[in-house]
């Protein structure tokens, strides 16, 4: 047995597979025992996914193994799933095992945040993972098939789609982009396909540049999407939701697109968390345990003016980077780095040529918009698999 | 108003479409009015449709466009469906109009026969539409993506074929083929895919050469096939279904592919039915109404040693081309012509590459039967539509 200190990083998504990726190259040999542990043996492109859910592009193109992201001669990888979190044992239960840490990293993926609606976990489905977006591509296909077969049932032809947030507008552009392929796959009519993107709050893509919102919405809407913005989801259930004032909308096809929580085996651990997220440290440390820091979904942090961040792919990645260094820092008794984000920008998809982006100061619409998206996807591509992954997987954004 | 006569045509299935071509070939201008009805504009191959709703064909290749067959000069088409016949006042009430005829030809297609089978008419699908096999195809990809996300429902990954007749056999073994690659696209362990063919019937292929259903068998079995002969199902649920001694097998697809009956519109115009298919007459007219015929899945004849014969795609062509016969035939006042049924073979596909047949008086088995398959696929194309419809559609067989 090793005297070397260890680190075990749960989950490889944005934050934890950077945390890796970085320990991997700052770590002397021997400096430290790295594992990384995962449900699946992939990562995947959160940010990707509505295409493959949508169906516009393929499930492939939104992953890449793990083995050709790390070192497996520096890291050591192990596919299981977290089942407990013991903090004061040091250990991480594991569906088939357990692993003992003297620093951990929780990157674990969050989960849908529903607000108590009554029936949303039951009913609809969400874009958080490859096997969550395969159901509903398979889901939306299998619904055109059975209306030819039942073609009094136009909710089959009905999608809903909770929350116009950056996921859901994104997903309604792609999906509204494939509209028209079901449609002649199956002879269907393509004015009987209804795509509702309904919000609570009171403007689509809230926080966002207003001027943007607006050519956004205006994009949309011409690809046939309705919007219901200000408008509040009361109950969904088998046959559909219900609406604002009462108002049904039948529909065989609801996502939930609103709303991201923390793990639950976080506040299973004892840890204290606002709906799921921890208020980390400005290290990224929980507060009062300064050997597990938390990245990703599960890190709650507040922009100077004191509102939280939206926990997104950009922000993951960066406090993967500080966290990694920071650990380290740790490993040599050297000082702690504080967090601080650095906003590169943000760009929405709008389907296929069409987005809308705030970076550099400046707004972005239409087709430089799309670009400029397909340029950070491959940017993330290369800080993560090097201009190898570049090849592999870019030509497909 | 003219005086000719009226000739309606029901359905453009392989009986239907083949009076019809005939029909436009042998009239002389206006010798008669010829309308053709049929549900969808296009005309399909039921003898393709396996590949199609395992997946592992488009549902496109199985069908033409019926404009692209007839010639709408000589050819009156209607695409409706047929709501009621009234043989005393010569007319068939249509969901969206009235046809009168002088000389009616029933042409549409059969409809499942489920041997009072409790639930299969309701939990099971067929092979006997595009729209049908539509349905199954995109339900089988949907259960994949369904277990992933439930991995406890390994119903998911059980499909079950009732029938080992043609239609069944043809289906398990492009069902077969395609597991491989849905296992590869959604992460799925293809060793805990099950598919089960069931028959009720002492054998496979009942009435076909022994040698070669010996050997459809051993190519099925290896391919992953699990064959349960001499066993009734006596039940479908929601569940799956219950076979022979009350086990239960349980699966979220069954698929019936056991048996054919006629359609139900014929025994409601009042006209004698066994089965809901008519036993014509030698010149294949409905006894008593000289100028009702019936070709195809509704038509009942039987062969030298009084058996039925099987309703396929060759005896309804062959119909079909007697019966045009006899319409011009009666037409002229010419004497009727004695409908025979001439053997030209029969061939089953076992999969990619593999096939069982008789034909010319010999057994084929391997890729010479599976050749034969395609040869006789092609032969069809070409008697509908010409070289150019094999150009378009051979390329796919």
């Amino acid at each position: 047995m090793s005297n070397i200190p260890k680190i075990v990083i749960l989950g490889a998504g944005y934050g934890g597979i950077l945390t890796a990726l970085r320990l991997q190259k700052e770590l002397n040999y021997n400096e430290a025992d790295v594992t990384l542990v995962n449900k699946h043996d992939y990562h995947y492109f959160t940010t990707h996914l509505h295409m493959p859910a949508a169906g516009t592009d393929k499930t492939e193109n939104a992953r890449v193994s793990i083995s050709k992201l790390i070192d497996e001669f520096k890291i050591d990888f192990v596919k299981s799933t977290v089942v407990q979190i013991r903090t004061q044992d040091k250990k991480v239960i594991l569906e088939d095992g357990t692993l003992s840490y003297d620093y951990l990293v929780i990157g674990l993926g969050g989960e849908p945040e529903t607000f108590g609606i009554p029936g949303m976990l039951e009913h609809a489905m969400n874009i958080r993972s490859i096997n969550s977006v395969r159901l509903i591509r398979e889901h939306i296909e299998y619904q055109f098939a059975r209306y030819k077969r039942e073609p009094h049932r136009t909710d089959y032809l009905t999608f809903v789609v909770g929350g116009a947030g950056f996921t859901g507008i994104e997903f309604v552009g792609e999906l509204a982009d494939r509209i028209p392929e079901l449609c002649k796959q199956n002879d269907v009519d393509p004015s009987l396909v209804k795509i509702y993107n309904v919000e609570a709050a009171p403007s689509a893509l809230p926080g966002f540049d207003p001027e943007l919102v607006e050519y956004a919405m205006a994009v949309l809407t011409k690809k046939g999407v309705t919007f219901r913005i200000g408008t509040a989801i009361k109950e969904c259930t088998a046959d559909g939701v219900v609406v604002g004032d009462n108002e049904e909308i039948r529909s065989a096809t609801v996502i939930w697109a609103a709303g991201v929580r923390g793990n639950r085996l976080i506040e299973e651990a004892g840890i204290e968390t606002m709906r799921g997220r921890v208020k980390v440290d400005e290290f990224l440390r929980v507060p009062g345990q300064e050997n597990i820091y938390v990245v990703g979904d599960n890190s709650l942090m507040f922009n100077p003016e004191g509102r939280p961040y939206p926990p997104t792919a950009q922000i993951a990645m960066q406090q993967g980077v500080v966290c990694a260094h920071n650990l380290v820092a740790s490993i040599r008794n050297q000082p702690q780095k504080k967090f601080e984000f650095k906003n590169k920008g943000t760009v929405a998809s709008l389907g296929k040529g069409e987005a809308v982006g705030l970076a550099f100061g400046k707004k972005y619409k239409g087709r430089v918009a799309a670009w400029l998206k397909k340029a950070i996807d491959i940017r993330y591509l290369y800080t993560i698999g090097g201009i190898t992954l570049v090849v592999r997987k870019g030509k497909f954004l």
